[in-house]
């Protein structure tokens, strides 16, 4: 059982409390918004990309692989059409370290993308989802 | 075009940059998180009401009803098998206030679930949405 409340704070303001956190999302300003926080349409993304992160690095754990950086990145293209929903988005993870086992990472988050991201798998139904992996090397 | 940025933090943490703000997620102690911010999976349900709850106060701004109190709740059901999505998922639009039109505020919440909501629009291909609206009046 997941659960999110909002409670609404006047223009398009509204405060989230989940999982005993408490966040403020807001509209932009040239749509009446204050700008007091993130837009609610792109938490799906960053659902999306924590999701798949958490997955990664926990996978990853259990590989013993656990010296590295990592940012994952989405970036989702909008329809025309009401209701607008993401008709594409591009997740890339970025990895930075050294001598970093390229196939376990790739291992790690094909597994992630393919049997155990929620958030991918509820996307995967209305946007063409695909992702990328860059490995950065760091000289000695 | 959404974009989302999430930054591995070491653990489950990630830092998300999205529209311009900044706010953590973690993973729950007992699976290996620190609980420093909300559940990524959550943040779908997150991203539902905040986007619903938008629609409803923007619609109501514009038939001129703008003197009440809402708040917006989600609940959802997990799959048990993996990868884990919501099988089901309720909202609930609680409102609060003095004569208030129950006609244009069942109005407004119907436009926003089948017309213009994107984010109910996704989640409906996976999971059972369903919504209930209260209205409580307060005494003079």
């Amino acid at each position: 059982m997941g659960k999110s409340c909002a409670t609404w704070q006047g223009g398009l303001t509204f405060e989230i409390d989940q999982d005993g956190h408490q966040f403020i999302i807001d509209g932009p300003e040239e749509f009446g918004g204050r700008d007091l926080g993130p837009r609610p349409k792109n938490l799906v993304l960053a659902a999306l990309i924590g999701c798949t992160g958490m997955d990664v690095v926990s996978i990853l754990d259990k590989m013993k692989v656990r010296d590295f950086g990592l940012k994952v990145t989405a970036e989702g293209e909008l329809t025309d059409e009401h209701p607008r929903t993401f008709s594409s988005v591009k997740v890339l993870y970025r990895f930075t370290g050294m001598d970093l086992p390229d196939s376990k990472i790739e291992k790690a988050v094909k597994l992630s993308q393919e049997q155990y991201c929620g958030v991918s798998a509820i996307l995967s139904l209305s946007a063409e989802l695909s992702y990328e992996i860059i490995i950065d090397e760091m000289n000695n």
